[in-house]
């Protein structure tokens, strides 16, 4: 754990500059309107260690697979959200020095991410050795005007006279950390000196995944007129060179506007033109006027979605931290996109499409978003069965299994004992349109492009099991479950569970189905008949001296002992341990047993759930992500409120206190929603089912309330917890029943309800 | 299966030129003198595809370890014998066309390995427009004068002019097939064309691993003079062009040497004084003077160890064939070396020392060479020690690690499936210990440098063990065993049972060690407690309803079926099948639990043995190299004489006949010895153990008898098997009194003994 940023419930505020944790503060400094992003590099560059990087939305490289031995089955590239262009560099030059942070003596060091709007904000004095000079920066990526990023640095000589050279720049040679050999992704198509453009290309690929070309364009600002420099051009890159003199007291700013446009929306010949339209949009208006517009806009957003806590700053940061990364990201305004681990924080897990989406990302955009949202997270995988039936062929298997990584559909990560055996992602995706038809009523999908995926994903699974003689029960072989600290283990219960799950809801809403679908799909008798065969002889293990489900087989043959046995210099283990001993130890990095508890909630007995818990919770070394959020879910239902609240706070500030150590490769952005699933399924109990929302809500102790919103089925509901009282507002909307701790509300828009609790 | 070269028993012959079968070809005509080795490519060039390759013992480089996401405890580098400098180039030139064999016409083509001397010859017939000459070309690498390569052209002109170009090439610029990027592993150090030299060195890395430096110097005669072209270099390149003016009917010969010397043997700055010196020596010899020097030796080599077979060719040529490759390969002259699984043949396992050394080429050395070859065998395993500790530690564990793949002890490999789990090689390694010591009777290693490996190893299996408290065992989890096509199983029969070895016959030999060894090893006595504790609780799996040992936990609940039932167009299934369908597949690569069988062939009841056979080896594919050997032993000893020599069949012409279609990648070098083992422990029934040879021989039917000789504790004796006696023969050696079918018969130097059988 490790906290650089104070605590402040709109700031996410630094006073030190401390050039070891930089990648780590470059993370956390991250801005994107989820049409780009970038991480919190410095305009004026740093020559230290640093992560410099950029990334467009749905912009991507097929590179190629790296790995030993090549397996059947491997795909032949791993894709990437590939570093794009900077174009945030402004070169600053005081009397011939070049300011670099790594080098230059500073002092008063001030770095901030306002939350109300994303907009973040530098400043720091220069001591040179005759001058001091005061710079402000401020930079955010317009949330209205996408294709915008906007930047402002304000230079104030303090004391001596100052020579300034700005360098603005535009820079599409850049790479990435993690390329095989260097290597650069982009290729220029032509710098223009006048228009101040340069175009890049992505470089040609064997795998017939489309080229993507980018346009950038930059115009430059002073006291909000046009100014222009000395303009120089490279192969991919464009510096524009402006000296000013300043005496003392001078106070100079330099804006700089930027427009990013690229083949996702614009032929790449139309770039040139359509970005200088919208930079004269742009600059019809001041820095301070966009920043308006644009505050505007987020403010809305928060208004809807804001979860407020009162009573505990580190709670609200955290909250308030994970929903802005969240909508920076995604907000479900491009149907062509998903959510990417990393979102546009860092090169890990390249920028793809994981199960994350479905299972972490889904409930909460659920319950924040309109169903148009969802709905098109769900349409997104069903425009990819193509894909997913090319996957399971190419493991020999029928039907279609949705990949591990993916930006096409196809599968594009090479490790066998996730991409071949972590297969369990193709339940969960399954499980979402349960999720998305039960929460909105909306069954518009599971009767008919739904169909589809559940009748295709029901055949893999039909298909992948096998009878066991030996058992007398269907059996599968060879998975990975949630916990990727096990692979290629033999039934894990998670897993199997799944699948059976897919079949029965599959067999249940078939009928359903609009008659289209249902002939499309084509499930025979013959068919159905196996399919329930396989329903009604799972093998799903169970150990009955313990009452607990068997995470796989041999789990109770490990040498079992509570992860807090494990030394604090040990933890992570996962930088700390050998994956041999990983694998064999009974260290479990995420729910697994507890997963399928957390998704069939209503399956199971409090005795049954509480069992489970007890025996892996303290197994579990929270080494994902995504790991908190559900056993904080748990936790609250099973009255375990302390604990609760204490993994609620590992899934809020996970990545503003560093919880993992690894926050320095970018945010955990898929898993930020667990914070608002915590807060919501956990300490708010809030569950969805037979058409009604229950809500069994408590406090936590160090807090003295929190709010919330809902959108379900339109209405917007906001829900204000209290330790003796909780509020439920319907802001607007029908009126509609609720169930508040087995007690029936009646709801009525513009009136509040108040219960003692 | 696919049979490109004809039958005989000394030549390995194709008059079929077919380009689509080049690299098969290439394979197959493969030479080598222990010291350096190459395809058969040819050397005029051939544009067509080809897999062009040289290789030189000892001379690795440590290539960057592929990986798609890193696991901790992999090593940096994969270390590879990588393609040397080719140095067989003379380019043809006829009339202003170049030739070349994929776009020239021929007529008569012929290309034979004489395996008395491993001396390859080829010739055709060259078709111009005007003109056809004859070419024959004869190349061998010389076995007395190591670092010399020998290569003979002739040309005759049949009809026509000729204006014939030779160019001698020397060619640094070589790259690897394997290589991540294309990059070169060799640059230059200069070039000098009046020494007709060429000095390249492996590019730098980043792990300390030296550099190596390589000189290559070549001279040209015609008839047994000297003659020079002109001389033109490039960066580690370097040719010497020759033109000749022929008529109809005439002939030349031009004969080029080259001298290979190589910084593991001479100073860099010393290799060109080193290489005039050979050269001068080789050239005081004519071609004709260094085949008849070089043929005698292996003449000899012949006598002490050839295997004859009467009555069936294809038998005979199979065995030859082994034997000739192995002693190309390895012939312990030099013990720095081991044995790459592929020798000098191609890229694939990258030269590197695999646990087939001790597992298949070990138990045929011991007999075919004197006891220092197998001495240095072991010997350079405690060299390596220091690598061992290295890569247990690691792992996070205690005592030795012997590498999976290595050039220095260090481990090089990096599929954690691979490298952290099959680690029953530490067991195979120890195991030959065991073998030298009783074979050879000199118990000088197993009490000195052989303690330090037993402890070291002993102490690994006692940390990688746990205890149960379910199963009240010792249990392994997450290994490997010999069947690659099951990965990260828990209780593998054999590997549990080689590990309860291992620390049974340390605890056996320790008290025999040298005071000083036992001092330094220093086992406690609650050490040996504690082994004792493991050895008598190891959790061995079995099924006691089928009687057989359970090659790991899960293998019953496998959907089992006969390999047989495998569709001949999926076969082999590695090429066939994706990777997640083998690993769940009942289907095994080589002898698993039976490897263990073998082994410790004295522990186990042949109704055990057949029941164990009966059960597995309908499971069996033979996919490895290693399988049908260990399968054909068993066999024989079983009385399933069909079934061992159709098992033999399979090891002797697994390259001749490509039967797992993929010796294009090159020739299972570690696995031929399992041809002769095949014969010598299957047909010939051989074992040693309580200090005496026994046989239990039997002839294969369509044979009609077969030889070979052993070295057995200095003599030197010669088995004869025909289908009614047995001959034995003490050609050299004191007297000995062997058991031939529970008949106890003595021998003596210089008389044969005769058995009816």
């Amino acid at each position: 754990m490790k906290r650089i940023f104070e605590i402040n419930p709109w700031q996410v505020t630094t006073h030190e500059f401390n050039p070891a944790d930089k990648r780590l503060q470059e993370s956390i400094t991250s801005i994107g309107n989820d049409y780009m992003g970038m991480r919190g590099n410095f305009e004026e560059g740093y020559s230290g260690d640093s992560l410099q990087g950029t990334y467009l939305a749905g912009v991507w490289f097929p590179d190629k697979t790296r790995v030993g031995w090549w397996k059947n089955g491997y795909p032949k590239y791993f894709g990437k959200s590939i570093n794009a262009p900077s174009f945030i560099g402004i070169g600053i030059n005081i009397n011939g020095e070049k300011l670099d942070l790594a080098t230059s003596k500073i002092k008063d060091f001030s770095f901030s991410l306002d939350m109300h709007q994303g907009l973040l904000t530098r400043s720091f004095t220069y001591l040179g050795t005759t001058t001091t000079v005061r710079f402000e920066f401020q930079r955010f990526l317009h949330i209205k005007q996408k294709e915008a990023a906007l930047i402002n640095v304000v230079a104030t000589v303090l004391t001596g006279k100052a020579k300034i050279t700005f360098t603005a720049t535009l820079d599409g040679t850049v790479t990435n950390e993690d390329s095989n050999y260097n290597e650069h992704f982009w290729q220029s198509c032509g710098e223009d000196s006048d228009q101040r453009t340069i175009q890049v290309k992505t470089i040609p690929n064997p795998y017939g995944v489309p080229q993507f070309t980018v346009l950038l364009k930059q115009g430059l600002r002073h006291n909000n007129h046009f100014v222009k420099g000395m303009v120089t051009t490279t192969k991919a890159g464009l510096s524009e060179k402006l000296t000013v003199d300043l005496n003392s007291g001078d106070r100079y700013n330099l804006e700089k506007d930027v427009i990013v446009v690229t083949s996702r929306d614009v032929e790449p010949e139309m770039q040139a033109q359509k970005a200088a339209e919208l930079m004269t949009r742009l600059q019809a208006k001041s820095f301070a006027e966009n920043l308006a517009e644009h505050t505007a806009i987020w403010q809305r957003r928060w208004e809807k979605s804001d979860v407020v806590i009162t009573g505990n700053d580190l709670a609200q940061q955290g909250i308030r931290f994970n929903i802005l990364q969240l909508f920076m990201t995604y907000y479900g305004e491009d149907k062509r996109l998903n959510v990417g681990p990393k979102g546009f924080t860092g090169e890990k897990y390249g920028g793809a499409t994981y199960w994350d989406t479905e299972a972490f990302i889904f409930p909460m955009y659920l319950c924040v978003a309109k169903p148009n949202v969802t709905r098109a997270l769900l349409q997104y995988r069903h425009d990819q069965l193509a894909g997913a039936y090319q996957n399971a062929k190419d493991l020999g298997l029928k039907g279609a299994l949705f990949p591990m990584v993916t930006f096409n559909g196809l599968e594009c990560h090479n490790e066998w004992e996730i991409t071949f055996e972590e297969i369990h992602r193709n339940a969960d995706i399954a499980f979402a349109i349960k999720r998305y038809t039960s929460y909105t009523g909306d069954e518009s999908y599971v009767k008919n492009e739904g169909m589809d995926v559940l009748v295709e994903t029901a055949r893999f699974w039909a298909d992948r099991v096998h009878y066991s003689k030996w058992r007398q029960k269907y059996v599968m072989h060879g998975v990975t479950g949630p916990n990727e600290y096990e692979n290629n283990v033999n039934n894990n219960w998670f897993t199997n569970l799944m699948a059976q799950w897919v079949l029965q809801y599959t067999l249940e809403r078939l009928p359903l189905a609009d008659p289209a679908a249902q002939k499309r799909v084509h499930v025979s008798e013959q068919e159905k008949a196996n399919w329930q065969d396989i329903i009604a002889n799972m093998y799903l293990p169970e150990d009955h001296e313990r009452g607990i489900f068997l995470q796989q087989d041999d789990f109770l043959d490990k040498d079992l002992q509570p992860a807090k046995e494990i030394p604090a210099t040990e933890r992570p283990i996962n930088q700390h341990w050998s994956w041999d001993k990983i694998l064999r130890s009974p260290f479990i990095k995420q729910a697994d047993v507890l997963q399928g508890i957390y998704y069939l909630d209503d399956r199971f007995t409090k005795e049954e759930k509480e069992r489970n818990f007890d025996f892996y919770e303290p197994l579990t070394v929270h080494e994902s992500s995504l790991s908190p959020c559900v056993h904080s879910i748990l936790a609250a239902e099973l009255g375990k409120k302390k604990q609760s609240v204490a993994l609620y706070e590992r899934t809020a500030r996970l990545d503003l206190d560093n919880y993992n150590n690894d926050t320095t490769d970018g945010l955990h952005i898929t898993s930020m929603s667990g914070s608002w699933l915590a807060i919501v399924q956990g300490f708010a109990g809030m569950r969805y089912d037979k058409e009604q929302l229950k809500f069994n809500p408590f406090v936590p102790d160090n807090w003295q309330n929190y709010s919330f919103k809902l959108n379900y089925r339109n209405r917007l509901i906001k829900v204000a917890v209290s330790h003796d009282e909780v509020k439920l507002d319907l802001i607007s909307g029908k009126q509609l029943t609720v169930m508040v701790k087995d007690q029936q509300v009646e709801l009525k828009e513009g009136e509040v309800a108040c219960l003692k609790v």
